[in-house]
């Protein structure tokens, strides 16, 4: 027989996750997840998508349907372009490859960059995803400081100057788990620290376009594009199950992490990236866009409102301007993992903090709370129910 | 500036490829390629495509947009359960994967299995693309003696017992890039092989299904579930733009295999998967199958009746029962690099044999001709001049 024993060293990294184990108990019926991070089936524009499909077969035939280059379908590089000079970011169609999903560009960059030891700094908290996608190529990881306005630059400055880390990753804009947005002048400063000390930053952004108040931040990628790799995606503006991203990355980057990608799936699905080119090609983004934000907007409301409501005075939460998530933060000495399984039992669940950290014991009194699945009526009541949990604590 | 100073040290096996190099010519106007191996865009079912569209998104809604899990969308493994039972493989729908592309569980099995300087064992010659898969793993490779019939199972032995490789990684069925097809005797002894010797095989079987002479051969998986990795890929008999490939393996290995995707792309488009599901659970296989092969075999035909009537009588070449490819040997000290340059002047393309041996120096007389994507009269007029760049050697 076959055993673990055949495994690589790298597996020791890639272990059965804590996380993966707890969330098991949402296949249960009944149960109301604020644990996920999936953008709501309502929010896909399911009544164009019939008429892109007869749009791409009929304007690229077999070419939809055919290998396409590693570097991504050109009439989609084309289009986003232009979205993305729209949105501040310097690039033009040829410095744009797609991937499969943002993890596609984040397991690349891992395995360009990444000899085991090295450093990657994070923010604390950090996108769990990017910690599974870095960790087969055992880097050690770096926690740099975060208040409200996300990531202080000073902190950012001494971690780059005392570990010399190959990546700083950052979720800049409605941050992936706490839903904060680094303001303009951090950016400034961030972009100019990243350039002084010649270091890389992945600037990842499913969420920017997500915005329901106040106005859009320039990317760091505009301060610095020699410093900076801009990752986006289409999974939260269009559909993720078609697992199209995409980056703008400075040139021996992007040719590194082509070789990289070949060697993982080649290219990116044809037909996925033929509708994506469509969905931009004929204005559906400006137009669908306005939907999901409308969509969302009075779901984030409802749970702001609700956590007024019901939660203790002994708890703090993040007000969002956007994206998909609320961060809470209950006081010193929560475990926010023991009040999950009571949570559990009142049919409502979240993500216990702590597995967005790096660091072991960080984020205990911590969790992320999504609103994006539920209806208002529903996170209300979720919301009601988890704060009872947390009074019999 | 950021430069390749930054770089992990597994980029030092990734290097700009040679064969990329060379093939760069192919975007020239004009010239035949004989080099690709891709299916011919006449092979999709262009007339079914839009019907399964609507199919999918009637059945399925949103889901078909939606995120999915990693281990693979259920329609497609219940679909490919019944499927794969019929050509002999061994499995229940809950022990298939969904992968993007064959190369996506390459990918994740040198991650899981290889540390750096661990041995993958390989026929010589292979699929180049399996080693860019492995290469940034950083193995060792150790090549497998083959003949006319493929893998020589005392060779096998003798690596496995000597080397004792991670992976044995074979292509049994229509060899990319040979086209030879391993007879039931030799799979039988190469199954006893591995489980005598505890050792894993990964029997790649993207062209199986492409057999336009003989009878199907039984696949190695069939003698040994517990011992084989069976990968197979919608690539050549639906459509590759879709990238959706699968593999059946012992439960452990699936446990790992898994953790490795969700890293790398999370799961595979679910789109793509759905019309996967929809191809095979209408029948549209069985229908569709018949007409790629009578599209290719006179192809094949044609290309196998042009090498009897313009290549020199010192070369060998193999008449494979289906696939894509022809292998052709010329006589010793021919040099196929400096052929294919002589043979780009004349328009027509190819793959030097000698990047498909792990080997420096080997392979160098020998040649990979694929026969599916010009018609008939074209391979005829490429083979001939190709046969006039040999003569002028």
């Amino acid at each position: 027989m076959l055993d673990e024993s055949l495994l690589s060293t790298r597996t020791s990294r890639m272990g059965s996750s804590a996380i993966r184990e707890i969330l098991k108990v949402l296949a249960r019926p009944g149960i109301v997840s604020l644990a996920g991070g999936m953008p709501a089936p309502e929010a896909f524009p399911m009544d164009h998508v019939e008429g892109l499909f007869g749009k791409v077969i009929s304007k690229y035939g077999s070419d939809a349907l055919q290998y396409g280059t590693t570097e991504g379908f050109t009439p989609l590089k084309a289009a986003l372009a232009k979205y993305l000079n729209g949105r501040g970011i310097q690039t033009k169609a040829e410095q744009i490859n797609i991937t499969t999903g943002s993890q596609g560009v984040l397991d690349a960059l891992g395995k360009i960059f990444v000899s085991p030891g090295d450093a990657i700094a994070v923010e604390a908290p950090t996108y769990l995803g990017a910690l599974q996608a870095f960790n087969p190529y055992e880097p050690e990881y770096v926690e740099m400081e975060t208040d409200e306005q996300g990531l202080i630059p000073e902190s950012m400055e001494e971690v780059v100057r005392k570990h010399h880390p190959k990546l700083v990753y950052l979720v800049p804009t409605f941050q992936n788990p706490t839903g904060r947005t680094i303001p303009l002048e951090r950016r400034r400063q961030i972009a100019e620290i990243a350039a002084r000390h010649n270091v890389l930053v992945v600037e990842d952004d499913p969420y920017g376009q997500l915005r329901y108040r106040g106005d859009h931040v320039a990317p760091i990628q505009s301060f610095a594009p020699e410093q900076v790799i801009y990752c986006g995606s289409f999974s939260k503006v269009f559909a993720p199950g078609l697992r199209v991203g995409y980056y703008v990355a400075p040139d021996f980057v992007r040719e590194w992490l082509i070789r990289a990608k070949q060697g993982v799936d080649l290219h990116t699905s044809s037909l996925s990236q033929a509708l994506a080119a469509e969905f931009l090609a004929e204005g559906l983004m400006e137009q669908h866009l306005p939907k999901i934000i409308k969509l969302y907007k009075p779901k984030q409301e409802a749970m702001l409102q609700a956590l007024r409501d019901f939660f203790p005075d002994s708890f703090r939460w993040t007000e969002p301007e956007g994206g998909m998530f609320i961060w809470a933060e209950g006081p010193k000495g929560l475990d926010t993992v023991e009040l999950y399984h009571r949570a559990v039992e009142k049919k409502v669940a979240f993500v216990p903090g702590r597995y967005f950290y790096t660091r072991e014991g960080a984020g205990a009194e911590t969790m992320r709370l999504n609103f994006t699945m539920a209806d208002e009526e529903t996170l209300r009541a979720a919301v009601q129910r988890l704060s009872e949990a947390i009074k019999e604590t």
